[in-house]
């Protein structure tokens, strides 16, 4: 039988830091503070597996489980010398839930358990002070009958209302003794009249309903809604904490407080909190008196305050990270509720990882893994300035769809991307709002403040270029109804219409009403001192998905060490003058006229391509030839085909016919990547063309140029072979006639499933593998990104179908696509021992995902400029994890024993 | 150095039969006759290694060839005791081309080489013929100068025709020995005039200008063509056969002819053949004069008969197949100067096999290994009539598409399934014209003799639909211009319109203008022979794709043992009343309107079921729940949003925008298959609920039913683990209600990769696998089959980017798809080693992939019902073949050292 409750008190307890699975953050955090001697009020903890058991029982309590929590309260009664429900001195506790991490204002909390019609008699005796004794008895049975017995709250705090009226007095402060009398009678009265019976006078019997309130409040719909919310699928159950009272509402020498080790908004090594005279903990929290700020406890209360300060110092060496506690006062002796890691804004996580090293508190390592995604994203994005209150917020929430990209934008709301350029020119903040964004679209949306779509997911088009610019992005909001002809928007009974404001959070994925004010965080000095220590670990390089000479010099600021993936489409959307020139070559219906379409791009390439050399300055490139089906490029409205007639002087009925041609069932896996340059040769021409003489150029003026030529979308060595043999073909006849010097290198995507399985045949011809893992996770997994709006959601739903922990296209599907990956990089080794391998799909800039392509052995990630932070630091962590482990397992070499744990699966 | 020239002569060969790959078949036909001690003419053989290096060389002769050449001519010379070019009794040559395989006409022939106006003198005086030897001279210089110097054939032909005219003769034979020599002084001066230079006197220069010309025409034109239309990419060149010249031309007892060791057409084993009497064999050939048959020599010429009967007899025993003969008799003595395993129709291939066997010539497992696809395929496909010439066909072609499934149809042009259903109904044959076909045209497509489309593939909607009818069927038509609303098709400048007739060629996938007489084949007695042995011979089941009770009769009788794939969405379109109902559950936008329309589909599924569960009585039959996504089945039209609008109340902008929301990008990756089950678990419950209650039915009218229920689509074990228990729960829960025993499967396609890479997952909850391959091509491969057309040809070219072998859909990709399905059934069967695997994609019926299927070890293959006799009898060929690879090999097991061989690459 499993030991069900952990006692702590008289110094000793029986569990631990480490045991937070088993006994919750807060009694894990109780049971420690008691053993490293500061002053806990004695009491134990029931373990979340007993909660689990209750639940797996039907709601009954497992075997041998009230003996042992009955021995515990014995025990308790001898440490403290009282005994709960004594008539003259009793034993009263507070009853708490706990659950293993966090679930602010989840769970509900009883105090003052053990107070009956007998026993509050005995307090106000033995503390000479009716009014808190009855105050306290009020109080417990308030809070029992809520959250134990389901009554609602607002009759009993109506009541208390009422009396302050009758006795013409604002604050509960200002109650008398026999007010608070009175009023519990009412309370109990309203109890039995609810329940059908008396308010329970048995102490026990208050102490089964409260453990029973607590086991019963982990399936409550706001609990459950909240785990679904936050994505929590591995907490069992709650613990309950049954812990002595102490009373900080015992008058002016007693008080409560809440408070962090550190600042947690700026991170500065400060004494930071709140705290109350003559007050119980709720009070702090619940807002209904103005807490002071806790330095002013040192003149109010200095003993304890000093007390306090030891405390602080102590626990911050102990657990070597800030930390949030709760403590109360009674009679100016401090006692400590709560202990646990606090939470902290980006910022304030940077400055106290740094400064914790520079104490010796931690080691760089540590430093290192304590830094999040979500963390670097809040340095670089724009939020809504936390001064807008919740409700305001609620009350202009009109939509949510998909986060794509984190980050707040506000502006007016504009349905064309020319529209939006238009504006934007007049120094107007627009937010581009549309059903999906197609490549003709990127001048707006770059102009744009935010974009808002109807369809898409993360890897969508939209998504996935304004993550290369960092900009606020919100997609598949399918609650929108947009009407182009009629210029409107339309959701949740409001329609807004062009110069109408709205406000994006692409970090939730909400749309607010209206311009709310932004922030823009800075940049504290503690993130580059961090950043340098990750760079100093990390094995894997990390490279950036750049496709401008802007976004290129952006992503080396970011800390880019090259370019993964240099997207040559999206250079021909551009200007307007580009955009014909494409639509002239995917028009043109004989081969002179496509080469002299391409004739037109090629300067355009080329200086792009000297650009982005400069700002790469040496650092490998890594482009990819042309990619999209032709179909994206070709003008998708009337007026489109108007100008292109005009320009190209071909009719409009031979564009249209010609675009209809192109159109495709499944265009992801239809004529698009190397395809196309099998069948248009030109096209691959031009565009090695393109590169070669840029790189040649810069070489000329002494700026180093590295191009690694890329061929999308391979599934063969003899597809490959014969588009390397023409690549080689022309960049060697401009390289031999420059006579300069460049070597350049010719590699493949690896994102067609076969082409993992064919990897020791694909790399006998090409230098470099580049993993495109969104294609990859489409065709391995048979999902369309920019369909499975309408099933995935409800895979990943923990309490819909759970199919997957997470969407595959943000967080690698390590157990299926991983496997084709890790194929496809054995495979190729085992060719070419020296095949550099790296990945380009948007999960190069997830945690995890990056923490995968370490453990199999790439060379690099590539991830758009603003995840460019989030892959160094990851590529640091799984360094650092991976050391760990292999500590966790010193016998067994680490990488082989997980290969083996695999298999056995 | 390797031996270039392969002498064979008095009675010895140098060759033999099984060096055809060295020797051409001519040449190892030669060899091995003069071995066996057949009259041949002594000759050499020049190797077809030679060719190929000559043309490495860039058209020289490989080292020593030369001098090879020489001693072989020297050992003719002595072995026939005449010289090339004797000005007295000149020895001639004949030089022929002969490849590894027949490639009829391709190939030209040089004869009576050697004469010069010397030589033809000696030839003369020495044969007393002078007619004759100057004939023979005219002839010479005629194919030199065309063949070996690219002359053209007419100005010569019109001289002859010119003499002729002059001489008032009709026919080369009243032609007098003046005339001929006066005939050959003048080719003689056409040839210097065009040549500047004399015609050739020295017959060693004109030897070489003849082996030469045999060289050079492997890579002429017509030749490469015929190679690439042939698919043939395995030849490396061609042989040069030199052979001592008899004449069949020297009297009226020498003679020619072309013959087969048994009839051709019909396969009776009767000595089948034309000859001419006084003639050489280009004559027969050329079909200047009209032979007579072979018979009628035995009259005419009986001694030279009964040795060309002895020659039958001898050949046939040797060779253990019927062979195609030619021969010439020179002085009533025979010559044999060609044999080679001769084509056959296909009623011809089956009883020449099953009666050889009966002849104990050949063993079962013989028989059966010569029979291929296309011979059953003639079988059982009407064929536009032999009778129809060439030419009219050459004259009447009109356009040429994809050909999806063989055979010949007529009919008058309709453009709509609708019309094609109306016509048909009053007796017109119609052919269906469409730019695609969707599932809403199975009506009209079922009422059409054949059907015709401007896209697609092989694999394509209307392929798939035919080729289960064994309906005519081509697709991917692109010359044709179809305008649905002017009701025209264009194509090469011929315009149609309904009611103007057209003949398919679903063989060849050729499009005929008008009407041509169809002739639909005989079963011959021996194909029900030929098959009971093949099925007693294989390993594989074979089931068949089967959606309607009369598919299932029918694939019975074409020898299913069960249904592999049955279609459930099919049957939603059978009538106007059950496309309304689909329709209806899929604009409802509540789960009671679904649930009502789905009340509505229940009892028309469950007696599709009852239908097909009688027509298999007893056999297997695998059902395929819900599969295509949702918008397939919408309405297409305005007309068809109105019918739905009447029958549902639903108002038509409801149903036109919930049509839309269906709308997807990539639909084959899209909501489709178990994953609407996921999100509508209503369909599955009607769907299984009919199919159980179906069975129910059955067995209780004493009829075994076997349903095992498929889920489609499925990516992971938890995915398929949910869809399980519902269709558990509703099954059982009927069997036990209905109180009979019934057992049934639950299973899974496999034709996502990720499926394949988890099957040890998956293999836990599925009873059965069922590969997918259609889908699994297109997933592993990122190859859509709608719209690989404009690139996939190029891919498969032999000419172009030769990428591929074959089209991937038809023929499965072994080394990179056929991974995944080893990889399926190894790790499958890891789990659950009585796994129960199948293949249902159109590869099941291709006889490659069929083979393949056995080989990795499938329980069965299913495949269209008119595909099961191909598939039966691939099964078995797969048997013999591995058994005779396992003798090949005795020292160790085959699958394993394939296994090895495979991992090493």
């Amino acid at each position: 039988m499993p030991k069900r409750v952990y006692f702590f008190g008289g110094g000793k307890a029986e569990g631990r830091a480490d045991q937070k699975l088993l006994l919750g953050g807060k009694g894990a955090g109780l049971a420690e503070m008691t053993n490293i001697g500061l002053p806990v009020p004695p009491g134990f903890t029931v373990t979340i597996d007993s909660c689990a058991d209750y639940w797996a029982l039907g709601k009954r309590y497992p075997a041998g489980f009230e003996k042992e929590v009955l021995q515990n309260l014995k025990k308790l009664e001898s440490t403290t010398g009282k005994k709960l429900g004594d008539a003259n001195d009793p034993l009263l506790v507070s009853v708490r839930s706990g659950a293993a991490r966090s679930m602010p204002g989840m769970m509900e909390t009883i105090l003052n358990l053990g107070l009956n019609d007998k026993s509050v008699e005995g307090l106000a005796v033995r503390t000479q002070n009716p009014r808190f004794a009855y105050d306290s008895y009020r109080r417990f049975i308030q809070m029992y009958s809520t959250t134990a017995m389901g009554l609602s709250k607002e009759p009993m705090e109506e009541m208390l209302h009422e009396m302050k009226h009758k006795r013409g007095v604002k604050n509960d402060t200002d109650l008398s003794a026999e007010d608070w009398k009175e009023l519990c009678g009412e309370f109990k009265k309203f109890y039995q009249e609810k329940k059908g019976e008396p308010f329970p006078q048995d102490p026990i019997q208050q102490l089964w309903g409260a453990i029973a309130a607590v086991f019963n409040c982990w399936e409550a719909e706001k609990a459950v809604t909240y785990r679904r919310v936050e994505k929590i699928t591995d907490l069992k159950g709650t613990a309950v904490n049954i812990c002595t009272m102490v009373f900080g509402n015992k008058g002016d020498n007693s008080g409560t407080g809440v408070c962090f080790t550190r600042d947690p908004n700026s991170g500065e090594n400060t004494f930071y909190g709140d705290c109350l005279i003559n007050a119980q903990g709720e009070d702090v929290v619940a807002g209904i008196r103005t807490p002071m700020r806790l330095i002013e406890l040192e003149t109010k209360l200095p003993k304890a305050y000093k007390q306090l300060c030891d405390v602080r110092k102590i626990l911050e060496k102990h657990y070597k990270d800030m930390q949030d506690l709760e403590f109360t006062i009674e009679d100016e002796k401090l006692y400590m509720l709560q202990c646990r890691t606090g939470k902290r804004s980006p910022q304030a996580a940077f400055r106290i990882a740094v400064e914790m090293v520079k104490e010796k508190l931690i080691s760089k390592e540590e430093a290192v893994g304590r830094i999040g995604s979500a963390e670097i994203e809040g340095l670089f994005y724009p939020v809504i300035d936390h001064k807008i209150g919740k409700d305001v917020l609620k009350q202009r929430l009109i939509a949510t769809g998909i986060d794509a990209v984190p980050g707040a934008a506000a502006g007016e709301v504009v349905f064309s991307a020319a529209k939006a350029e238009e504006l934007a020119a007049k120094g107007t903040r627009v937010i581009l709002v549309r059903k999906e964004t197609s490549p003709e679209d990127v001048g707006g949306m770059h102009a744009a403040q935010g974009i808002l779509t109807q369809t898409g997911g993360k890897t969508s088009h939209a998504a996935v270029v304004a993550r290369g610019w960092g900009k606020c992005c919100i997609v598949g909001c399918e609650a929108l109804s947009i009407d182009y002809s009629k210029g409107t928007l339309t959701t949740g009974g409001h329609t807004l219409k062009q110069g109408d404001f709205v406000t994006l959070n692409g970090t939730t994925g909400e749309v607010f009403l209206g311009e709310l004010p932004l922030v823009k965080p800075e940049l504290p000095e503690s993130y580059q001192t961090l950043m340098s220590w990750a760079d100093g670990i990390r094995r894997l390089k990390v490279r950036t998905n750049a496709d401008t000479p802007y976004d290129s010099e952006k992503a080396v600021q970011m800390g880019a060490e090259g370019i993964g993936l240099c997207r040559t489409e999206h250079m021909f959307f551009d200007t307007e003058e580009r955009r014909l020139a494409i639509q002239e070559m995917i028009v043109a219906n004989t081969l002179e006229a496509r080469k002299r379409a391409l004739e037109k791009l090629l300067p355009f390439q080329r200086e792009d391509f000297i650009g982005i050399f400069k700002a790469m300055d040496g650092k490998p490139v890594t482009i990819r030839l042309i990619d999209p089906p032709l179909h994206e490029f070709t003008p998708k409205d009337d007026a489109g085909v108007e100008r292109l007639s005009k320009a190209t002087g071909f009719p409009p009925d031979l564009i249209k016919s010609r675009c209809e041609q192109l159109h495709e069932a499944n265009p992801m896996l239809g004529h698009r990547g190397c395809r196309l340059c099998i069948t248009f040769p030109e096209i691959l021409e031009m565009q090695v063309r393109a590169i070669i003489e840029a790189a040649v150029a810069c070489q000329k003026k002494g700026i180093k140029a590295l191009p690694e030529i890329m061929h999308p979308l391979v599934l063969d060595k003899r597809e490959l072979k014969i588009l390397e043999t023409q690549t080689r073909k022309v960049a060697d006849a401009i390289i031999a006639k420059a006579g300069v010097k460049l070597s350049y290198m010719v590699g493949t995507m690896i994102e067609i499933p076969r082409a993992a399985l064919m990897a020791h045949e694909i790399a006998e011809v090409a230098e470099f593998f580049s993993f495109g893992t969104n294609d990859l996770t489409q065709m391995t997994m048979g999902l369309s990104r920019d369909d499975a709006g309408r099933f995935l959601p409800e895979y990943v739903d923990e309490k819909k179908a759970a199919i997957f922990k997470a969407d595959p296209f943000q967080s690698l599907d390590t157990s299926g696509v991983g496997q084709l990956v890790k194929l496809g990089i054995e495979r190729g080794r085992g060719t070419r021992n020296k095949l550099k391998i790296g990945i380009c799909g948007e999960h190069g800039g997830e945690a995890k995902s990056v923490k995968f392509c370490h453990a199999v052995g790439m060379d690099y990630v590539s991830c758009s400029p603003y995840r460019v932070p989030i892959a160094r630091l990851a590529a640091a962590q799984a360094v650092v994890e991976e050391k760990q482990a292999a500590k966790a397992k010193p016998a067994k070499k680490a990488p082989k024993a997980k290969k083996a744990a695999k298999k056995k699966k």
